[in-house]
């Protein structure tokens, strides 16, 4: 049997590696590929595509996880065996519900819409989109349909994302959460505003890409095992445990925004370069979920970035880079100036604490979606009344409302409460950290990581995906995904900052 | 049967894209690559390799191929169709008398080779090597074998890469070639000798790397289908006619290194982007020949790069870049310099007038290696002897004797030659061009090159593999591939440098 399951895990790495190679190629697409490349390289990832769907719903696959089963039964439910097992049979039996023509469609369908989604967002016209978002819902459905019988018609591409999460978790979860930040804005606005104009003024490239580096190299991030480069959004990607890459964009005219994409990038990279050696180029070789992988970015980004200790370190740091830009402002100003709460229209650029409003709003639109009480053509009022909702403000055309994400064009429907989730599981982590670590402030303060990297190696990069979503939080923390942790933090440090 | 056609084609876009998703990943490898991921890379190319191996060999190209043959027999035998077919049956019937069990093994065998030469080349310690190479010839003798009955075993290594080409034509060519080289050789060294010191102050990467690009974008490099990078070993690379990508490296003490290396590899990439658009994604999407692709990176690195017509337009701009270098160097003086002939024992450094001897000794213990008349154990004797006959001088160590090159530890015994063939050829098609353009040196006086870039697209570019080496040679000069031109460009070209 162990021969098997050998045959087997040879046949995972197969499937591993030429998903890195399409990473690889989409690394390349983002950051170096000549305009030239494009439709060379979309023949490139259809090839590699339809090979990929073949190797990975091979009826071999089946027939060895099912002779594997009785084997297994023997062995620790928590070995690496039985873990492997458990993360190929769920994906196995998802792959093959979903026919090989649907797979080709959807890919081409969303192929398409990108550049039209493009394009709609520049001259703010939905009604450019509105048809290929018609399509991908409806394809969406009918994938869905495939999973059949199902608790909620977004069960199952909700699971895509954030395996053994339902709908109505996120539901409860987010119900529990929304009036309570909402609730927060609206006390944050009635105190006096925070000035944060010197951001706007020039800060040259070059200096910002050095603070970046210095910030993440002192986090853990392994340059023998990884590289920065530009692309026009930022994103981590990685080819094996060994070559794990981040990329950033610089705003010449807006400091925070290239610094904290560092941090957080960091933040999913150094994730992925902790995962057990063991579990190299098989599907445990990975994060958990899109939420716990939101988790890292996220902590890294905001409960330390954006934090007073870690600026009592490298302020002056910053300091020294920019000194006419900033040796006007203070510690505290600065400090405040990162964490100016203000709802605004773009959610990658919002504040931690409208944030998880924006990824709320678009869970409902959704779900709504996906019932049929919401109907695409309507999609424009019914986000700009959230707004409004939620927000208190409304978009003035909707390139800066419903066309502002890319997501849905590339028919990722299901994604984007994972974001939300993530900004949760952080503080319910750091809650955790902190008692662990009573250190943790002096360190950052000195700009020392290794105790808080340690504790992430061991309580969660190292499991891979092991583990589910929920039973990793809950064996770390005792519970499940739980808001109040994230609302006690919010309250704390906004408390401070606005004196209420 | 139209319908079968396609259905080949459709198969020969998938091994096209296939390699395609390779040469990306070997780029990134040589360009951008964190050292931590070379394991990952080296499992991707292995899976990639052998996913191809199978598509390459499948029967049901065999069996399109018998189908279509009769049908094709209709057709004008010069046309897309006809030609596509003759190529991929020349492929497909080498491919299948190759077992993939000789496949994976040889790869694994040159994978292993190449940080064992490497390691060999710093230690120059031949004897490192030498089990590697014993391996690599023994198995290149049972590839060789596959073939039977041929000519001569070296016969079915050289046509893997010139194909069409024997062995003996080469002989009888280089027979002929080696003592007129040796000759003007001994002529050159018995005249005043050149000065080039001035090479070898300092010259800043960033002023190599812009008069590189000035010059390679007024050939007609298209950087909408291209860029260039840095990479320890230059070379160029594609992924279809719409990304044809170079790399250089930069000698900050040898300006002529990075200098004629990118005009060098952009004579390849011309070549790519070049080829017609009907013959995309197909075996016909690539050059005819390793000889011929070498004759276009010499002409323009040599006849173009190396001539004074160039250099009158040329020289005052680099002056104007590096003016306390060079300021006190006549453009005479640089021609000169750049032309200097000298004995040297590395290859890739090689001036016009060694370079070819440097091919032939070469090609020579690589016909006794396989002949079985030179054994690897003689072979750095074997190689100083002939370094001493030919160039009169010897290697102090096997690093810059018989250890220099990287093909071997590659497996790419039956190479070497092409690079000698692409010169010939370069100068055939240099008389052809000289009588068909009479403004052609005038024109490289102002900087002009597209009545040049025209007529090697016309006559060599759009072609693609179309037509074997020989058959595109004869076409093009009336004759086969003769040493005759590339001596007369050399007599007449030095005579006057060295007033013989």
């Amino acid at each position: 049997m162990q021969e098997k399951f050998d045959q087997l895990v040879q046949l995972l790495n197969e499937t591993y590696n030429l998903n890195a190679a399409m990473a690889v190629l989409g690394w390349d697409q983002q950051t170096y590929m000549p305009p030239g490349g494009a439709e060379d390289r979309g023949e490139q990832f259809a090839t590699l595509a339809n090979i990929l769907h073949q190797k990975v719903t091979a009826p071999v696959i089946g027939e060895l996880l099912q002779q594997l089963t009785p084997w297994a039964a023997n062995l620790d439910p928590d070995s690496y065996e039985v873990r492997l097992l458990k993360v190929t049979k769920r994906q196995y039996e998802r792959e093959v519900r979903v026919p090989g023509e649907w797979v080709s469609e959807y890919a081409r369908l969303t192929t398409n819409a990108h550049p039209v989604w493009e394009s709609a967002r520049k001259e703010s016209d939905f009604s450019k989109f509105k048809p290929y978002l018609q399509k991908i819902v409806e394809m969406r459905r009918q994938y869905a349909d495939f999973f059949k019988p199902y608790d909620h018609v977004y069960d199952p591409l909700l699971d895509e994302f954030e395996p053994g999460m339902k709908t109505a978790d996120v539901q409860a979860i987010f119900n529990q959460l929304r009036p309570q930040q909402v609730e927060l804005i609206h006390t944050i606005a009635q105190r006096p505003q925070i000035d944060n104009e010197f951001m706007k003024l020039s800060y040259p490239e070059q200096g910002q890409w050095d603070f970046g580096v210095d910030v993440i190299t002192r986090f853990g991030y392994d340059w023998n095992r990884g590289r920065q480069d530009k692309a026009a959004h930022p994103f981590t990607t990685n080819f094996g445990i060994g070559d794990v890459r981040i990329t950033t964009r610089f705003l010449e005219n807006l400091l925070p925004s290239a610094m904290f994409s560092t941090m957080h990038e960091a933040g999913h990279a150094l994730y992925e370069m902790g995962i057990s050696k063991e579990f190299e180029r098989t599907p445990l070789a990975t994060g958990a979920s899109l939420a716990i992988h939101e988790s890292q970015s996220r902590m890294w980004e905001n409960f330390v970035g954006r934090s007073l200790p870690f600026w009592k370190f490298f302020y002056p740091k910053l300091q020294a880079i920019f000194p006419s830009q900033l040796n006007g402002v203070d510690m505290v100003a600065f400090y405040k100036a990162i964490n100016k709460v203000e709802p605004s229209l773009i959610r990658v650029e919002a504040d931690e604490a409208t944030y998880n409003l924006h990824v709320m709003l678009r869970l409902e639109l959704e779900i709504g979606l996906m019932e049929g009480s919401i109907q695409v053509e309507n999609l424009p009022q019914e986000w700009n009344q959230r707004m409004m909702d939620y927000l208190g403000i409304t978009p003035p055309n909707d390139a800066l409302g419903v066309l502002q994400d890319v997501h849905w064009s590339g028919g990722a429907i299901g994604y984007f409460s994972t974001y939300a989730l993530g900004n949760l599981v952080a503080a319910q982590l750091w809650e955790v950290i902190k008692q662990d670590l009573p250190r943790l402030e002096p360190d950052m303060e000195q700009g020392k990581f290794d105790d808080l990297l340690a504790w992430l190696r061991e309580n969660i990069h190292r499991h891979g995906a092991k583990y589910e979503p929920q039973e990793l939080v809950e064996k770390i923390t005792g519970s499940k995904i739980d808001p109040q942790p994230y609302v006690r933090y919010l309250r704390e440090k906004f408390g401070t900052i606005y004196s209420f």
